[in-house]
């Protein structure tokens, strides 16, 4: 949207008619830019921050694509005096009270604008793209399916996978060869692979006495990995090598985000008790014979000052039974995540990947879970996993968009 | 001081004084249990949860020492029906209302107080020891330094090592080879490496054409490492292994959470700005011939909601060029801005690294420059970095503080 709105502005300016440029200096310290006789509106720039991204070579070094102004001796009085218009060049040339002299192209002031909604259209799809949170029950309209081959040798199939993961929260890749090495080729495709206390590479099957709970057959409840990381890894890849032939085996997952809006929604208190109440999150162990004991303290339901949701956290085995908050709150808390916990387990969506099937999907969000199965001698289930992390996947995202243009998101139709 | 008022409570269990246990339900949902004629106080427990943190085989995994209770069926109606104590094992029964039989340890029972003074110490100690915040000039006698072999080789020392950078934000280390293999094995000494846009190990000295402003011989002027990264590198690692002889290429070093009180005492309506003010933090280019684009939005100061600090963001070079804010946000945001870098650069410590020594600090925390130097064909800087993150740090710390208890912090004794 961003990129588009962009493209727009750029064919806009090939007419003549908003080649005719002008600009004005407003209470000394604003400058407003206007093509004139066009119905484009008039950009106003703060002065102090034109000056602060001046783009000449001894403002800005451009082979790193940094400032190099020297902030040590910056002075935040400075102010425009002079402005020119070179409208041929689509350009605007400002000399400054500290004797300096700018030249900005229109270009890229259009895509500075600090209009509301040029900001919006940035943040919400060039930054970030903006998250749709979904019912289990619309989980096959929005779990895009893309084939591992094309994600692997073509660009626009790597962005739409990663763009789907990161507006859904999920993404399944088919037809991914057998072998042990396809998560860490996929996590190459898009940057590297996040490492954890369990290595880069982890592999879920059946371990007798396994010194983690996963590493079980039994079934796995509802859970986010790592809640007990501050630096939670972001994203699971999941490549199932070797389903069970036995019942079971089969995924669970729910989109915490949208429970977490029901929770909002329908029981505000309880949502204000997971949101506010820090809970102990831990794992201690041992992994190839190093001791660990991560601890992690945090709401169930994160957000940020916006109130937007930041992460979701939630494990029954790997709740500590620390509990480091005031006595009388331990009963109400109780009673609210018991209500989150029923409304995610209502609402999972359960299927079951087969051997080729990467199952992608954001741990900061979704929740997962697994149904007990039985190995035999001929059939043990054999899945391998590692984690990437979003700042990755996003720059990733930002670097196929400025070269693709933007991906467009078709919102599921039922509601 | 947890492990340490632990093991005082241990050595008081032995007197036979404390042995004579009482237990009570109060309102049917606590668990009151006095160590009667003692000084000990009652502890208070919340039902729910003691019964969520049954300690039984089937309520608890214990090789992978986890939850293992069942909470797909977890009443969170259940009561306490009747209390057995069994003073010579030091034990507490309960039978719940259902039908489910738990038995508590004193000892785990005494660890796991809801006595806020206990939690106080555990969260203070055992889970993040407490930062002490310092003036620049008080830089020499916080900045402890420990010989690289003693970390290296001895439990002890490691800890003190880690303890010392969670306190005070910076340590270094003396008397490291020269090779390139320090950092790499310095970390792998307390976990693994974070691996970045950049790699695992990085090379900072003088390259023509950089990608990234560090890897120029320019003045470097303070700031913290990939403010652009949501997840942000923890600590920084930085091994000289070849100084300059040239004037010049000195460390600055500031105790950003020392500016931050400042400004929060002294100038309030700054620090409301810099902590509430989300600026783009970004890094555009390429490695190993692939591009990123990395974007985080984040104010300079960034808070918990107990209004703790959680991270610094700084950098002149890695601040975008897009600033998202509102139009009339600006002009006061950039004279806070400068008011909180005139303060880092007044408080700067000033001190030049020899080859052997390794710097270690927090990068959410502390602001590191650099001073400008001249490499000749005979000497030419060379610093090989790597980062760490405090979630592995601290399991570090936590494993060696189970093993060794505590460490006790000196506070430097000027103000």
């Amino acid at each position: 949207m961003w990129a588009k709105s962009l493209r727009k502005a750029l064919s806009r300016v090939t007419t003549p008619m908003v080649r005719r440029l002008s600009a004005r200096i407003v209470d000394e310290s604003y400058i407003e830019v206007k093509p004139s006789q066009s119905v484009a509106p008039a950009l106003t720039f703060p002065g102090i921050w034109l000056r602060d991204n001046c783009r000449c070579p001894a403002c800005f070094h451009d082979s790193s694509q940094s400032r190099r102004l020297d902030w040590d001796h910056f002075d935040t009085s400075v102010r425009p005096l002079t402005l020119h218009v070179d409208a041929d060049k689509e350009q605007l040339q400002v000399r400054w009270s500290d004797n300096h002299e700018s030249i900005y192209e229109m270009d890229w002031l259009r895509s500075h604008s600090f209009d509301g909604d040029s900001q919006s259209s940035y943040l919400n799809d060039f930054y970030r793209p903006r998250t749709r949170h979904w019912a289990g029950a619309l989980f096959e309209e929005v779990a895009r399916r893309f084939e591992f081959d094309q994600v692997m040798s073509e660009d626009s199939a790597l962005q739409q996978w990663l763009h789907a993961l990161a507006v859904y929260g999920v993404a399944l890749l088919n037809g991914a060869p057998l072998d042990e090495g396809v998560v860490r080729r996929l996590a190459e495709r898009v940057g590297f692979i996040r490492r954890t206390t369990y290595g880069e590479e982890f592999i879920v099957q059946a371990k007798p006495g396994a010194q983690n709970y996963a590493y079980l057959s039994l079934p796995l409840p509802l859970h986010t990995d790592l809640p007990y990381y501050e630096y939670k890894p972001s994203v699971n890849i999941l490549h199932c090598v070797v389903q069970t032939k036995s019942r079971g085996g089969s995924n669970l997952l729910v989109d915490a985000y949208h429970i977490a809006d029901r929770l909002r929604e329908e029981y505000p208190s309880d949502f204000a008790r997971l949101s506010r109440t820090p809970v102990d999150w831990n794992d201690i162990g041992s992994e190839d014979g190093s001791e660990f004991h991560n601890i992690w303290r945090a709401p169930v339901i994160c957000l940020d000052d916006a109130g937007e949701y930041t992460r979701i956290n939630h494990s029954v085995p790997q709740r500590d039974s620390h509990f480091n908050v005031p006595l009388k709150q331990v009963l109400p808390w109780y009673e609210s995540y018991a209500r989150f916990v029923k409304m995610a387990r209502e609402d999972a969506h359960s299927f079951k990947t087969q051997p080729g099937d990467v199952l992608t999907f954001n741990n900061l969000r979704l929740l997962h879970g697994r149904t007990g199965y039985d190995d035999t001698e001929n059939n043990s289930r054999y899945i391998v996993g590692a984690y990437l992390d979003w700042d990755i996947i996003y720059s990733r995202l930002r670097v196929l968009k400025k070269r693709l243009g933007s991906v467009h998101t078709v919102p599921p139709t039922v509601k």
